[in-house]
């Protein structure tokens, strides 16, 4: 498949490189076509992967993976376009974090709405799941737990969409829990949170969730 | 010990039983005094156990348990009484749940406040820990699923009161996941919708959380 990801922090990268080794395309999308660490990004990774600015990405993609910082999203999509994005599967990776207290992040948008329903009311047509939002990217591919794997919870509010993101975290070596639609972010952001301060006071960010079920 | 249930629902008899289950003494508080379940509950539950008002419960009690709806969270502290409650452990297993919707609940108290954080400000001198707030009330006491323990995420200010009841949830058979001061309420109490949804949409409610580490 073709695969666009939107971002080129160690989320787009970890993501990029995961879906290369599955064996499918891989555009990596940001501000100008001349990035120089998308550049870099492609070149390393190979003939299956390529850069361009996100509106190329976006064009380009079967799937998209939206994997700026949260407080970029809007700007990334607007630029990504409406119309490269319409129809599409847009796997909302991203939580809006605000790091501006100088402690542990905390959310910049909570309670009665939440970034995941940002991302869908920008982009109303394009298939918005939130996923890998409560993982760090070093394990998002592949995750190598004792007592694993961990589980994914995902959102949005395509069934059929949740279905073919369940497909790939399977390809991805995760487990997923299903809660609903898009709304459901309200619930799946502050889990990053919990992640995160689970990190700071336990030493250790070697870390997955898992919902244990019999 | 002496140990302290406000509440007289599904969570307040599941603790108290567990708790006369490892050896304590159990008063479970209610409005009245005369309450039948409770005084139903402590007669099934034999001699170890007693029932009285939250005052009563709340002053023979060395750690308090706070198992009410989270709707009647304050007149159950209010009349439990501040003085009773100072300088003790007060578990809150609350969640601040709006059920007014139809749909599946959401949290009436969330963003930049929780539940958590409204308990610990109504009792100031309480040492407040939020926990067994992310489960159903069957699995709270040695739960037994493959892969576990199941991890209990907990929070409060006062690390020693976080350490006590660190303790007691190994006592009931449970990991740990500490995410430090109660101001974390704010991600543990959104953990209790996403577990409810995950419940709805995979029709199974024997279900934990569990923080894979490595």
């Amino acid at each position: 498949m073709r695969i666009a990801i939107l971002g080129t922090g160690v989320v787009g990268k970890a993501l990029g490189q995961a879906f290369i080794t599955l064996g499918h395309e891989v555009k990596m999308g940001s501000r100008d076509a001349k990035n120089e660490k998308a550049l870099a990004w492609a070149k390393e990774m190979g003939p299956r992967a390529s850069a361009g600015t996100f509106a190329d990405a976006a064009a380009f993609g079967e799937i998209v993976l939206l994997a700026t910082l949260g407080a970029a999203n809007e700007s990334a999509l607007t630029s990504a376009g409406a119309a490269n994005l319409r129809g599409k599967i847009l796997i909302d990776t991203t939580n809006p974090l605000d790091t501006t207290g100088g402690g542990p992040p905390k959310l910049a948008v909570a309670g009665n709405d939440s970034g995941g329903e940002r991302v869908q009311r920008l982009m109303p047509e394009a298939l918005v799941v939130k996923a890998f939002n409560t993982v760090g990217a070093p394990h998002m591919f592949r995750p190598d737990f004792a007592g694993g794997p961990p589980d994914m919870f995902i959102c949005g509010n395509d069934p059929g969409a949740r279905k073919k993101v369940a497909s790939l975290l399977a390809d991805f070596g995760w487990g997923v829990v299903d809660v609903g639609g898009i709304e459901s972010s309200r619930y799946l952001e502050p889990m990053c949170i919990a992640w995160v301060l689970a990190g700071i006071h336990g030493g250790n960010w070697n870390q997955a969730f898992k919902l244990l079920r019999k």
